[in-house]
This record gives C-alpha cells, structure tokens and sequence, in this order.
C-alpha cells in the first residue's frame, strides 16, 4: 500500500535567509533522487497554529521502498550532516489511504 | 494559491469500532460537501513516532475559499457536535507550494 511519507519542521535559520534557501534546496537535490522516492515536495507550513514552517512530503510504493529509503545512505548522510544541526523542530507523519 | 488544509488527530473511539467508523462516514458526508473544499480525504496516520491516528485533508482555492469554509454552518455544526466531544488530541496543519 503507497505510504505518504511526510515530516513538518522549524530550521535554525532565519526565514527568508540565504541558509534556509540552501537547506530546502538541497534536501531536494538529495532526498527527490533516493530510488522509491516520488512525488518530493517542499511545501510551506502557514497555519498560525502550528509554529512549524515547512513541510517534507514523498510517496513511497509500499513498505519495502520506505525501509530502503530510511536506510539509503543518502538520506543517512542528509540527516546526520544537515538536518540533526539546522533542524529545531519537527514531527514525523506517515500516511495511507483509509 | 491553493492552501492544502489538514488535521491529524486522535478519536475517544476505540480503533476499528463502530462509533470511529461511524465519526469518519459522518465527516466525509459532511466536510466533503462543503462548498469550496476538494480532493477531501481521510486517510489513516501510521508512524509510531506520533500518537495520532487519523488525518482529515482537503484543498481549498484561496483564502476566501478558506474562510468560507470555517465559517460555513455545516463546518462549525461538525466541530461543536462531533470534533470537541469525540476527538481526544488533534494538531492542524496547512500547507502551500514553496
């Protein structure tokens, strides 16, 4: 069953900086090219009732390509080099169909 | 711009009961026919790392779109009679392109 795979998130730099833009950017460059990640976006959090700001969402075919995509060691690498220091805040959300 | 609205969740009903299954028909019937809302969905939340069960997801054209739908008597008739005495936890989120 295809899983939405999704995290929301506040980064340590400040919104609108060169920083955050490079971040996004390369979350993107790296994560969207994992195989079994398809359908990557980088979306913005704009509801007053969270104070978490961006959002990660990826579709994954079923469970298999989502545990070959938590071990890939691109995503391994991401997360130990980028995300654990500039990441503040966030929750992790995985989604299938009722 | 298109605001994609979600809400993720946690009933006072025990999973797979009847009255959860019974809350989930009644908001689809009720939420998805709201003028303005699209692409409603119901979808179930599967991570561990989070204790919420359920997401409601639905796409709104702009603003206005929005605010007419918070405001439209058949939302708030849902929120006062169903959400507050039957939804234990919830967090929102909207989402729009970066």
């Amino acid at each position: 069953m295809t899983i939405q795979h999704t995290v929301v998130f506040r980064l340590a730099h400040a919104p609108g900086s060169p920083e955050e833009a490079e971040f996004l950017d390369t979350a993107q460059a790296t994560l969207a090219g994992i195989p079994g990640v398809s359908a990557f976006s980088i979306n913005r959090q704009v509801s007053a009732k969270s104070d978490l700001a961006w959002q990660f969402s990826m579709v994954l075919a079923d469970q298999a390509a989502y545990d070959g995509y938590n071990a890939h060691p691109e995503h391994v690498g991401f997360v130990e080099g980028r995300w654990v220091p500039e990441v503040v805040a966030f929750q992790e959300y995985d989604f299938v169909a009722r």
